[in-house]
């Protein structure tokens, strides 16, 4: 028998303990032996199956030595850091789905697990239970990996999706978000890209081997996209996606941002919709490599989550191959990435020609809608100074 | 310095070889220490590049105790087998993406690699340089797995993209297929759905646990699909594609088979074209994750071998969480699975509808085609033997 706690009972806590319960089969045949949740800890006692468990004192985790592994579903940083430290310490593995203390705090914490000789794990931080992470780091160690970009956020994808099929404004596609529970009541980390944000500056950790700053990171979501855009882009044989997208530079640099882009509708990405998720990696010996599905929700997280612990067990005393450098230099701003860009200007083709010389044209009528040529996010942005721009973005080649 | 070995200097060996002096950053940063190929066992000796690692006697190999890991590119069973078998005896961990070997032998082969406490690795024989295998077994490991099913061979899709595309006959876009290298001299493998079936016996292997027998697999190619067919889907919004499909039925047993499929225009898995391959795990708690890029090539499948060697090395003495029973009970005939069904038959709609009541017409012009309620393999056949059948396939629904 191992047993295993789990920090905070919201969504994935929940779920962790049900994917538990409910594969205790599968997960036992692999194990060799049965798992089981011993504590949870929670800040007020709730009635439920899960009553017993319950604890609101983390040192009645933190001292049981029958306690290998914990699952910290809290999410944030504060008390997530801190427990996280304090399980490493006590020497257990710790596993999470929290991608902004991954995202912050991730090299400290996989160090700290290093010098524990324990496992620090968190697959379900990117791409709920798509595997992404352990492809990434494993199956594609032997390729210098270039680039990483993807759908990384469900709700703002599944926004887009009913933008474009049912012609709804933004607003309103959130407010049906919301309804359907698709969307949190304060959307932002979401709809401002932030959360993709996070994800892109794991992605990028892992690829590169080298820390990233999310404070450094441009993140741009889609709050302020134009349903006009859209419709364009649509007519055009593109879709627009947010996506993260994360770059190594010729030169040994890397950048990471958050964007909205013009996705040819023939890139397979184009086609992923609703509230899935989509990671591109390419690899300098696979190249480009696809991971598809439901990127969140409760039992596909807390699926994700329960397989790491299995990992840590498994692999006890601890992975070796993840981690990455606490370095953030080389570093550089996405502004010197070359893309075609798509512009919607108040002006006519004559104004856009001007600015940008030969353009491709797809729409007149007042505005000017039109992709460019190649060239950096600088000299999109130099060279459309005189234009009178209603909408800007990259075009993912 | 920690060496290795390849049996075989055809296109993965040789991309092998490639991999492991191109990436060597990227594998030292990873593994702690440079990897080298030390030796490379061919029949006949040849001038080049790699002449000096060169032998021709595999004791060489077998009694040098600085292998540290053998990569098998030989293909096919018997020699491939026996190498195999010695330098897994010979304590040596051993990478290979032979399909044919490991569908036929794979059980025996883990089981005495584990006896051996070596591992022995496999990614690259399913989907090439796309992660699957491990995918499949650790991120996905706490999930029951219900079905698996994916595009399998790139040859075939090229084949059936081309037929969609250019309208080309079968034979035409295979000759095509041949003068680009996508496709053998001798093609039977890839175009009668064998290579497919080698692939989903791998994977239904270790989704389900059991050995899945290959010669119990019904495998169907193809050579007599009608490019009629391929129009009328198309037509339709659907697409046709050739599919290795393995499902867990109620009550415990499990199918496997290759065949044609019609497949909706909206599933992911139909905008798969030329010589990508995809591949669809239903895990009970991830739901559908697809897993989309090339699936051969000489640096692709290099990689996935390179990515095991260095997975052999630092999970050393071995990973332990692969392999399944020998007992390969429990496999009923796919004829059991419902699906909706197509057909196209000499005949009238009003033949279609006595055969098989409300019927979904496609088209209508001397000839009837047109899909089916879901009805099982049995079923469909048993109810269509007063028709006149042209073709029948079955949809994924």
């Amino acid at each position: 028998m191992i047993q295993i706690a789990i920090l905070g009972l919201g969504t994935v806590g929940t779920g962790v303990a049900k994917v538990v319960a409910e594969n205790a089969r599968q997960i036992e045949r692999k194990l060799g032996e049965p798992l089981q949740v011993k504590a949870i800890l929670v800040r007020r006692f709730k009635d439920g199956p899960y009553r017993q468990l319950m604890t609101d004192d983390f040192r009645r985790i933190e001292e049981d030595e029958d306690i290998r592994v914990v699952v910290e579903t809290i999410g944030g940083v504060e008390a997530a850091y801190e427990y996280t430290k304090r399980a490493l310490n006590a020497g257990k593995h710790v596993v999470t789905a929290n991608k902004q203390l991954v995202a912050e705090k991730g090299c400290e914490l996989l160090a700290l697990a290093q010098r524990k000789n324990v496992s620090y794990l968190f697959e379900a931080s990117v791409g709920g239970g798509i595997p992404v992470l352990h492809p990434l780091t494993q199956c594609m160690a032997a390729n210098r990996i270039d680039e990483v970009y993807g759908i990384l956020n469900g709700t703002t994808n599944y926004i887009l999706t009913r933008m474009v099929r049912t012609g709804a404004f933004f607003s309103d596609a959130l407010r049906e978000a919301q309804a359907k529970g698709y969307a949190e009541a304060d959307p932002t980390a979401d709809v401002e890209g932030i959360d993709a944000g996070r994800k892109i500056c794991i992605l990028a950790d892992l690829a590169f081997g080298r820390q990233i700053e999310p404070e450094t990171v441009p993140m741009e979501g889609i709050s302020k996209l134009s349903l006009r855009d859209v419709k364009i882009a649509q007519r055009a044989g593109y879709r627009i996606k947010l996506l993260g997208r994360a770059v190594r530079l010729p030169g040994g640099g890397r950048t990471a941002y958050v964007a909205p882009h013009f996705i040819p509708g023939e890139n397979p990405i184009a086609s992923v919709e609703d509230v899935f998720n989509a990671v591109v990696i390419r690899g300098n010996a696979t190249g480009d490599v696809m991971f598809y599905g439901k990127g969140a929700g409760e039992l596909p997280t807390a699926s994700a989550c329960v397989a790491d612990v299995m990992e840590c067990l498994q692999q006890s005393p601890r992975r070796e191959e993840i981690g990455w450098s606490p370095e953030s230099e080389g570093f550089e701003d996405p502004s010197r990435l070359e893309t075609r860009h798509y512009f919607r200007i108040e002006g006519s083709l004559t104004d856009a020609a001007m600015a940008f010389g030969q353009v491709e044209v797809l729409s007149e009528d007042g505005e000017t809608a039109f992709l460019t040529e190649p060239l950096s996010g600088q000299d999109a942005v130099r060279q459309s100074r005189q234009l009178n721009v209603l909408a800007c973005m990259r075009v993912l080649d």
